[in-house]
């Protein structure tokens, strides 16, 4: 390599590190690269969905403790008796997932959503459960469906020992925010691996022109599967030589990815199920293959106001307008985009990290990466 | 009434109390009245199913904790290592089932089945991970699906205090046994109301003629669901006058029913969630509706040692021999006569309970109902 | 048999033949027993809900053609221009229905509903092609989903010989009426076998409380299955030792059964699908198993004007008002009531039959039931 | 442009076209770009699957005529009596297949496989109806379930004018063949345009390593759908400004695509649905939207002999040895890439058309797509 291009490559990484530092400034991050053709939202988050909140709770302790819990909250009110239409949608169902039944049923969630570790859901339920019950209104409430959504950090976390307690997940409840997402090694992705490098929590959205109705898709994927790595179609995985079937089958494809989708669009319980299932074709395009032993789901809500389903009826009938089923398009190609740029987001926000006896995963290698992108002519700072 | 009639009635009742009664000595129970047309397993119960073992754990403390445990265990073996072929039926998904997307997609079953209360569905799953982690030979597994169904027994359970810990859980797993199967206000039946009386657990088991392949089907239930009760087609409810909608909408027909179908029939996943769906058609001959507050769900596996899937494949390829689509009707049949049964069965061995806040739930009432079906000519102790 | 019973049964016998008799004044026709709690609507039919027709053409031709087409119509404008909500549940997928995954995906319904027999479900889908494109408004009309159902006449009518032509089609499509439906061995049931007796078109209604919403729920059924026949959970199968295994395996319970719901509830696609699952419970409670080879399906739309769904939308978003969840569950007591009444119906309006290579089914021996529903104090004339 | 950059240009262009030529000699066909990470099969084609056959009808008439019929046979033998285990995955229902429900009941195939327009549909069926009573040993066969597939030709096709017959459908069933699969506007693909280019018949598959099974899964892909074209992940569409949003809504993403999946590989109908799932990731990673209006399947089956399913049971149990859970996601990255490049094949296959009221379709601009394959560095003739 001659000494021009090493320079050229040396800034491209300074001018990454600085976009990701800058994050810490709690901008909104945007990847090296050109993800789809719609614009993104301001702080480029599922929070730019309005009311929609994210939480998180970062457990790193000793040697073997990499996890957490990561909370999206729909809105602010009592979600238990203002419910919001809602679908889950199964990529692959090697997962741990609860809560899903009911949202099919009666099309709405009236939870929390809380992302954690395999081996931690039940913790997380008994959590959604504590703080449903507590809620003021809520006194005389039984019954609640608590969704939780899970991937397996076993490699660099001692899953086994599960760590995480109910005050963890109450916490990613309470310190909720909107706006600013933090991601990478952050809450439910702190311990995640993603197409051998290090994953974690990531986040995008997307803006539909006016013309076909103004609505915002946000995404949040806490990304822990394997496949052969596209960055915007350009082929990283097979350029670092590192992919799923690349070395006598080494490189296992296996893992999990959990998708969240907000929107303010005015969706029943049928079209965000369709949306779900867009957010799977995001995924496809990073090069996951939903393996055999990948756990994959998509949550889908409504945070629009108007289609919110009271616990108590207040009227006869259960009034809505909604987006006619032919002008749902443009917001599946923004599901679509928003989904794997968060993806890919997550891969560049995560750094490396050593855990459980000593693995290591070294987070992607930017540097690479620039120079894989600028081969192919695709990177744009 | 004439003094013979009420001799006559007395005698009835004395017999369905002795019955009770044998029942306390391990005997089968026989409601006194014939359901379907094929003949029955020894133990009348699940447990008939060669392998299958049934534990619980009730808690009946103070004035208001009424509510437990039961649990279902396929094999004695480690149920990890060697699962079997399994499917859930969702009739009505208002529930909390946990562990249903996996059963699905790898058509396998991993772990006992659990029945609990609607609020200790998370600590069940606890219980079931750490029973699994700990059995020898799970050494290295870091993830595990538990299922686990609940009904709501709040009625008379101060369900909100979330009495049942992972001890009596994995009590309920230690202490399963093969044989006799105690029903009514025991394990998950504790606390739960089924058309308006005390219901509880039941069972019931089915055998097929050899020419049909001689297979037992084996059904057990916790039922806590509502509707217009019918014992083998006998209108008791209207007769009772204690029906859905008899009483200015006062009587509700909420609540659940989970199903658990145990075969030694040699059965893939595919077919298996056909067993399962047939359930539901039981369920219906009893009068239940399957109400929007009901979460109903059925659980089938086969208990076939030919047909279980090793965690570590031992031979290149799963290698089976299981029944023709052709010839999976008088399973059906089997299924909706034993599930028809195990719910009438609950209801007949349950006793009347006082619970939180005073509240009481009678007993189906034993001479009245005998007098109905003699009314339509069907008692047959 | 005594004189004075011989006199009885005769009388009843009677009865019901005049009741058949002013059947054909088209006067409602009620079973010769009560079934379930619910009143019914004025016709006891499907056209009971507002709009709703029914239209049959019956192909009795020679020795072997005995077959026909039934169309149900959920409004008389342009349905492809104004579609309705609607739902299919498959109860078991062994059959030939068309249409399923629009309905699914869309939520909605855009042709008529056409039953037919199984070979001629494409000559149906034909028709249904050619009466849309055909209809004014519909000139530029490239794609219709024509939801056709079907049931195996095979027995009794030369199905190989494929009799039904577009024109027949047609032809029950335009004399299609309001109010009174023909039942038995018309249309679509012409030659069908229902419990090893002649099956055919069955219809019936019922209408819930003001206080449940005082909607009306009517069903309409092609009967062609077998089990263990019971009428009103009186064990008329057994009694006439005929049904499923009772014969060394010689009856067979295969066939298929056909179920339409109607509603002038405002329900979505989402509400019609939980709908339609309850229907398959009323078809249980006839003693139906859903053999494996039965292809059993159930077609839920809401004839509401208020939700329809316009093909060129006239307003931003679509504005509905529906059933909330919470109030579905009398709805569904009324799905299975009309159902199980509607096969009961086809059964005993359905006649005797010669057909294919002489193929002989007899109609439901009506003496002996009124003798076994008396038998078992159910009579009710 | 300099002339030296002309001259590689055309020269290139020529390589393609000699490769298309190359084709007309019955080569495989390659797209000048690599996909995916997998060795392809010798023809590059669902037929590369042993035992597999596909066939055309293609109807170019006149001014309007632009149509036609693709048949993709799984066996040379009597299909009904040797069924294939096959599953159906709906990607996007909005379309009229037909067959689905008893594919999915069943878990096998008992017909060829066809493809047409949307409204010959019936036509096909009722071909498929006739070839199958038709077989020698069929003679009872009163019931057959055919499975058709269709996207919308309406453009360029008088679709109205329903002008496929039966006859042409069992011609593409007689003349169907193994080895070489003519691609483009042939068959099913005469009339279709994907992502606004002439779309039409593709075909591709991929071959696994030795230690995954060597098992070969072989795609064939009838393209009628847009979005967003990536080829190899290359932003075709957003480089030649034709995309889906791209000129105020002007870009319809509407139509479809079907799919059909061949294998060699021991499935069962639950694997093989998983398999099918995936081939919806290849069509993601072209980017394809599934819009609205996209009627999107995925049909597959296993053709190795082992796991046919007979009509008659010869063995009293069904006996198989199929591929574990553990080993599919080799088998997944394979369809996800055959059908990637199934789709990529339609559209260098297909040449420009004229039809239905002048209306025009160019195919895809080579030379310039060439040049952007350059730009971006992926060219590989």
């Amino acid at each position: 390599m001659k000494l021009s291009e090493i320079l050229v490559q040396f800034s491209s990484a300074l001018l990454l590190l600085f976009s990701v530092t800058t994050l810490n400034a709690q901008q909104a991050f945007h990847p090296p690269v050109k993800i789809g053709v719609l614009p993104k939202g301001k702080y480029n988050a599922i929070t730019d969905v309005k009311g929609v909140k994210v939480g998180h709770t970062t457990l790193i302790k000793g040697d073997d403790i990499r996890t957490g819990v990561t909370t999206i909250i729909p809105h602010e009110g009592n979600l238990f008796q203002e419910k919001v239409p809602a679908a889950i949608y199964v990529g692959n169902g090697f997962g741990k997932l609860a809560g899903i039944t009911q949202v099919k049923e009666l099309g709405n969630l009236e939870s929390p959503i809380i992302l954690t570790n395999t081996l931690s859901v039940a913790t997380a339920i008994n959590a959604g459960i504590t703080y449903t019950l507590a809620q003021p209104g809520n006194e005389q409430v039984r019954s609640v469906n608590v969704v939780v959504g899970e991937t397996n950090d076993g490699y660099l976390n001692d899953i086994r020992g599960r760590h995480v307690t109910e005050q963890d997940v109450l916490s990613a409840i309470q310190n909720a925010k909107s706006r600013y997402v933090e991601q990478g090694n952050v809450g439910a992705g702190t311990g995640t691996v993603c197409f051998g490098f290090k994953g974690g929590i990531g986040t995008a959205s997307r803006v539909l022109p006016v013309a076909s109705g103004g609505y915002t898709v946000g995404v949040l994927v806490q990304t822990n599967f394997g496949g052969v790595l596209e960055i915007a179609g350009v082929p990283v995985g097979k350029e670092l030589g590192k992919y799923f079937l690349s070395d006598q089958l080494n490189q296992q494809a296996d893992g999990s990815c959990m998708i969240v989708i907000a929107t303010d669009a005015p969706l029943d319980a049928r079209n965000l199920e369709r949306l779900a299932k867009r957010a799977f074709m995001g995924l496809a395009k990073t090069g996951g293959i939903a393996s055999n032993g990948s756990g994959d789901y998509v949550i889908a809500f409504s945070a629009n106001k108007s289609v919110r389903m009271p616990h108590k009826k207040e009227q006869e009938l259960y009034q809505t307008a909604t987006v006619h089923n032919d002008d749902m398009s443009a917001l599946f190609l923004a599901a679509i985009e928003a989904t794997e740029e968060a993806i890919i987001n997550s891969l560049f926000t995560a750094s490396s990290m050593t855990g459980r006896e000593g693995n290591k995963v070294s987070s992607l290698p930017k540097n690479e990466v620039i120079s894989i992108l600028k081969k192919y002519n695709r990177y744009q700072p």
